[in-house]
């Protein structure tokens, strides 16, 4: 077999980062882009040596050297090429979340089951990640006995607050349980091997107020009872003071952590104050096995037929659950 | 000013406990000691060298050489000696939680109030930990800025779960939620400053599957909304791998967290299974300092005149508190 | 058996502790001080309401309700009281280290033995650290197999420095290998099982630079072939960023390490700068528990009869070693 | 300027592993590869898709596609390739140690100057490690005022020694002071800025005895005299519980630590022995950053013409170096 000939679409940060963990697998290539402003897509292609570019997706997906896309737009725009591309019968690597309603979800979903003798998967990458990866397999060894909580954090610095609050203004919603909480939905139910049945949640728009105008918030806080008898905590912010994910699965007989303290690297330093460990700055930093993870898994499920672990219905499941969430925290604003 | 010469009421782990850190303070001395069995109290009498033995309250309060009363009995069994020893002019220090109905504690509150020339306080120890007490100072200094979420994590190892069973099919129900718990409630409250409002909890007998018989359990998970925008998360176990209390404080400029690896002293050590630190076994090791802290502080108030910051009042909010966490629990468990 | 009536020689900081520490000893008390001034003498009587005050070692051995005493003078005034205490058959408590000179220590170890009726020991306290404690029985377990390094890191925070010249200009020569490494040396012979044969060492008043004309220094480094074929390095300094003693203890079959880093206590902070986790800021208060036990400890040996693992024989050999590693950095610095 | 073309001579572990980070940098390519033995070189081309394949070093720098090389074969067989590359005009990454003997790395460095025009370096990847470049810059940075003290410590773990005396019995010495030795050496200069001075070593074959019988050991512990009046102690074991390697470097105002805990991933267990974190397994993972690092620092120096840090007389001097602490060992060992 050749290598995999793939197409991005969508040339963003994300975009372009698949791009870079695509160029360096051995068994996949990029052959052509896709974006809105064709100076951009002639830019990226130059950029990273790409022969086809485009500025509509049906073109790209006319293009019979293509056997793969990655869609790497924003999740309201993750649809149009999905379904499309599924009609094209091209593997499709989705980014998180899969869409931004249980309505495209459920639309996607019909699409990817029409096209199942292609690969799909979402970009939940945190999957993949080393760590999360051996902590998923030490659980399934039940060295932790049987899960019964899972508590997650993901926190963002401060810093992302004023680009955060200019989106909002100009229309681009997306509260954090559904923007970084789709990650710890999605390992809440990797976890836990259950579903969400109810949910209570907190928090306020505590240090950018004008957040709360747009019934947006800098932090939330969140209890969810699982339909197993099982109960995850998810807790979502931005006004860190670093870029810190973390997550704590609790079982019978142990408990694992993941990332508890974000130490940025392997430094310590003896200091007047104290011993002091820097933190993570960037989620590309702290994510850059996983990204790379779980395009490698992609390209070999592609390669050897094994189906992605993740799939659309788990797209559509960590939506909904993020959305009651969210509308949790809305509630509880009401009373 | 002479020593302060106490009445311990109650003689189990925790009177005796008292016992010794008051006889390790220059300024106290134990003159005597209240329990309901004879033998046992000729008993301590010996062991600790203290004068006069009583089993029988009311006698302890008659001996006018006695300057102040420690209540180290059940919790049931707290408002008798407390409201008489406000009748008797006594300084009075309670074991918590502070009784275990909030009717108990409405008479005791009443009674400390008609001897407010006298000094009350209630033992929530955990203020007088140096790591607790150096977060709050830290708070307090503005350092995480303001506090809006609290979460307290109190387990204790599976070890002690055949006792506790047998205690509850004895009649002995004390839920973790109001044992343990109250003094997450009390943290809770003093760290964010303000009052609960709203509950939410899970979890379940899941080791200890017997106990769901007495609408006890093993875990209990919950999120509280605060009166002041706050939230508060508490988790309580008796399952855990030690003896684990951590507490964690976010605020929005900073984080604090006490104990959030329970090393039980300064060794790691190099194992092929990896790099390995015991953990703390037992709570009165862990609080050892906390409680002569907490009763150094009582006799310092008696000597000077200060009053205790922590008040009937706090142990009537922190069992309050307690009380609506576990309604919370098995309010979830009847749907 | 009454209490044990204890003497103490010396009533600076060392002797005041050693007071503090037998009186929360139910086993023995403090009847006498003996110092130099007789207003120091009666101040310190009144603080600790102590019976006997002397000025003069002979009055104090001649009091024949005396027991046992403690010897918290200066390094060069132990030799006089344990000598005459030796002759008057009380039990002895000698501060580390031993002397100042090997000949002195001959006096003494001649002078104990000739009174081996009654107890002595050296104030190697670290042995009696709970973690130094833990990390000698599981070595002696087997934990690591056979030890073959032992690192010690004695260091003072740069703080002491200016009183340390001070005492240095008028004649108090305790170089850092001598004062603070007697602790080590001790440490090196207790965890390796033997004693030095060929010592190197370096380092250089490097901070306060005006000790090197009195061939005095504030970092040294040594390494130390052990007659056993074991191997020991040496590390003190006083110009720490706090308060920091750790050791290592390398084994055929793994390491363990003690205080590696010297958390003050259980807090953590997440600030902009990173995971911060101050520092140890005292002997007094780090080895706490340390010094609470070894006098505990020598008390129970009164007690029951049994002899003090640490003879006076550790404290010539310790001492000894002291002055190998000091002449070792002097004959580096004469190159 | 187009992409550098690169020969690599020596396709072991080593030689794959410069490959596979070349392939992966957008300005290199691997034209060449170089091995004794054709039907190797053959499987590596086919593999890693490399056109041009020899057996003899003169024809690969015959080849003028071929812009520069990677010399990756053992460390006695450096010399010729090196040499006749910088004959040939070539820029060469060299692996480490330089060379086995300082003759050897006289002519190193002699042709090296005549090939000046011409990059070269030697392959010291600690340097790249992000936490290692990191302290650097801290310490040049005035972080922790002047560095004093240089402390390195390399562990493998026990499982390395049979495969390791099987070599030995075969006549490969490479005693761990010169093999692993060589990195610590040359972070020593790197991080003191001085040159060894008078060293002193111990240590022996504590666990794999056999070794002694060779002059070779499984642990070397030594300390060194800097003539910039610093220290270094460098310590090499072949015993480890783990793959670790940790360095400190202590400054008159600071101390930084990298490594300290050979943490393998962000993982962290609660089990009933205690909290664990595994360990780092092997040092292909532990440097892969540092690999992937001083290999792109190359191909960057070649387009800017920039000259990389690490020359070859720093190859020399830390060779020079690794043999001082090889014979204080011997030396040691005669006594």
């Amino acid at each position: 077999m050749g290598k995999i000939r793939f197409g991005i679409v969508g040339i963003g940060m994300m975009g372009k980062m698949h791009m870079t963990n695509l160029q360096r697998n051995p068994h996949a290539e990029v052959v052509a882009v896709c974006a809105r402003t064709a100076s951009k897509v002639k830019a990226v292609q130059e950029e990273f040596g790409v022969p086809y570019g485009y500025t509509n997706v049906d073109e790209l997906l006319a293009n019979p050297e293509i056997d793969a896309i990655v869609v790497a737009t924003g999740a309201d725009a993750h649809k149009e090429p999905v379904i499309k591309a599924c009609k094209a019968g091209k593997h499709i690597f989705c980014e998180k979340p899969l869409a931004k309603t249980l309505e495209d979800c459920a639309e996607i979903e019909e699409a990817v089951a029409a096209n199942d003798a292609k690969m799909f998967t979402v970009g939940f990458m945190r999957r993949f990640d080393p760590s999360y990866a051996e902590a998923k397999a030490k659980i399934d060894a039940g060295e932790i006995g049987t899960p019964i909580l899972f508590k997650g954090v993901s926190l963002d610095p401060d810093t992302v607050l004023p680009a955060h609050l200019e989106g909002v203004k100009n229309g681009i919603y997306v509260p954090w349980f559904i923007e970084m909480g789709s990650h710890d939905t999605d390992l809440a139910r990797w976890f836990l091997g259950g579903d969400p049945e109810e949910c209570f949640a907190t928090g306020d728009a505590y240090v950018c107020k004008e957040l709360a105008d747009y019934n947006d918030y800098d932090n939330g806080f969140s209890l969810t009872k699982f339909d197993n008898n099982t109960t995850a905590y998810i807790q979502v912010g931005r006004t860190g003071t670093c870029s810190h994910v973390e997550s704590e699965i609790v079982g019978t007989k142990g408990t694992i952590r993941v990332n508890s303290v974000p130490r940025k690297n392997y430094v310590s330093q003896f200091t007047k104050a104290g011993v002091v460990e820097e933190c993570q700055e960037s989620f590309l930093m702290r994510w850059r096995d996983a990204f790379e993870g779980e395009i490698n898994d992609f390209v070999d499920c592609i390669m050897t037929g094994r189906k992605p672990e993740t799939t659309a219905h788990d797209g559509t499941m960590s939506l909904k659950y993020c959305l009651q969430l969210h509308q949790a925290y809305l509630d509880g604003k009401k009373k």
